[in-house]
């Protein structure tokens, strides 16, 4: 919950009743190249791997989810180190991060796969990406773990007082771990909302709280395929979204056995996706 | 402005005044390949360019808007065909599409240009991001167009009576064109926000009416790089959007002399960039 990087811009407002110069605050976006170095036949390889607009700040945190809830590791000891390359963020932070895998980590199989989904699948149908999602080993007794619609209605209120850049910039998603009791336990924030998603799981993982276990993952977004596959990555059991899901996400949430909320706002939401899971 | 594909999921809609079941219209998400075939030394390659999560409709007009936007052609002769491949989505259209490009098209210099902005620039800031941008060339007087602030005002109302996805569904965004007088042009839908900015581009380059000429560009969504960077590639003097933009969006578009405007709601607005576009 540290401060998130913002930019002061000279705007001119417009309003009806006329114009105003206004130092505005606006969130930081920049690159971040993610870089790996994994091993294949005794040789190590570095290689770039993605590159993700996002707002600078817990970087390692966004390296280490991306790297999880892409497949790419499954645990906390799969990554040796996370460390930045040279200065280049208008902060003096670097926009270069790479990822040193440990020797079991098979990069090669899972590039392999990737690649094979990349051809194979979208001439298919969406059946074929739902079937290539990576989900974290069923956690014991996360079947018999239920939430209170109450919680649901409080979660905005809750999470609106820890998102300190969304405040100052209007322009920020976040995404929020609580438990049943409504204690919000991490939250993160980015321009991209997949990134914050990725903040959060790579803190878990960093952390050593993974898979995550009678938790709810709340994000200020909508809930698309990407981000269900990423939650189910880490092994959340409740996804609650403020907007909307598509249909992938509904349909990627019910193989997973996940409980998807959408629409939670105006004390109100719609349970989409395991709703045995909520209870009044 | 066709009917974008919605599906109907049951629900359980949960409010402080009890539990109900419903039908629900989300918005459509599925997979489209997006396969290139270019020529290298008299041989014709296909290969796969991207994948991206989209809602099908005019996919078309999606794929040749993200070969505009990413600097792969610049003209519409530059693209020979467009072939859906297979079956596949579930009404029946297909979620893989190859796009045969003209001899001329240079398929490999893009390609290492990429690859060397990938590898070269996210060390060194959002300044390299900047600079690999594509833009359309200079339009005449595209200098000269100018639009008003009341124009400004208007443009939610006018947009709300094309999107019709949104309605049903509350969870998609939508890219208009707009002349100065608030004729709407074109409207597209999409759960990507960067869809429906392609489908828009698309449109016009397949219809011929690019580089964009005085004409203003709305979208429901936030200001991103990336957005920006695919409106200068199809040469659009304004581009607004419903909320804010972010640091290195407002940096493009004063680099690229466009004039950006952001949180256009509640009959106000901020101006970025480029204000001498504004008149009151």
């Amino acid at each position: 919950m540290e401060k998130i990087e913002v930019r002061r811009v000279s705007v001119k407002r417009i309003l009806r009743s006329g114009t105003e110069r206004i130092l505005d605050e606006v969130p930081v976006e920049e690159p971040l190249s993610i870089r790996v170095a994994h091993w294949f036949k005794d040789v190590q390889h570095t290689e770039n791997l993605s590159v993700t607009m996002r707002t600078p700040g817990h970087d390692r945190e966004l390296a280490a989810g991306f790297l999880l809830a892409e497949g790419i590791i499954r645990h906390s000891h799969d990554l040796l180190e996370l460390r930045p390359l040279g200065a280049g963020s208008s902060n003096g932070s670097s926009n270069e991060i790479l990822a040193i895998l440990a020797k079991e980590v098979d990069f090669e199989t899972w590039r392999a796969g990737r690649s094979g989904f990349l051809n194979s699948s979208c001439g298919v149908c969406g059946k074929r990406s739902r079937e290539a999602i990576v989900q974290a080993e069923p956690v014991k007794g996360q079947d018999r773990f239920c939430v209170s619609a109450s919680l649901m209605e409080k979660l905005p209120g809750l999470l609106g007082e820890h998102q300190r850049g969304f405040i100052a910039t209007g322009g920020l998603h976040a995404a929020a771990l609580t438990t049943a009791d409504g204690v919000i336990e991490a939250v993160f924030e980015d321009i991209g909302r997949h990134n914050a998603l990725d903040k959060l799981i790579g803190s878990s993982l960093l952390n050593g709280t993974l898979p995550w276990r009678d938790r709810v993952v709340f994000l200020t977004s909508r809930g698309s395929f990407e981000l269900v596959q990423k939650a189910a990555a880490a092994g959340a059991p409740v996804l609650a979204t403020v907007g909307g899901p598509s249909s992938l996400a509904i349909e990627t949430a019910r193989d997973c056995q996940m409980t998807l909320i959408g629409f939670v706002r105006d004390a109100r939401f719609n349970v989409y996706s395991g709703d045995w899971r909520i209870h009044s």
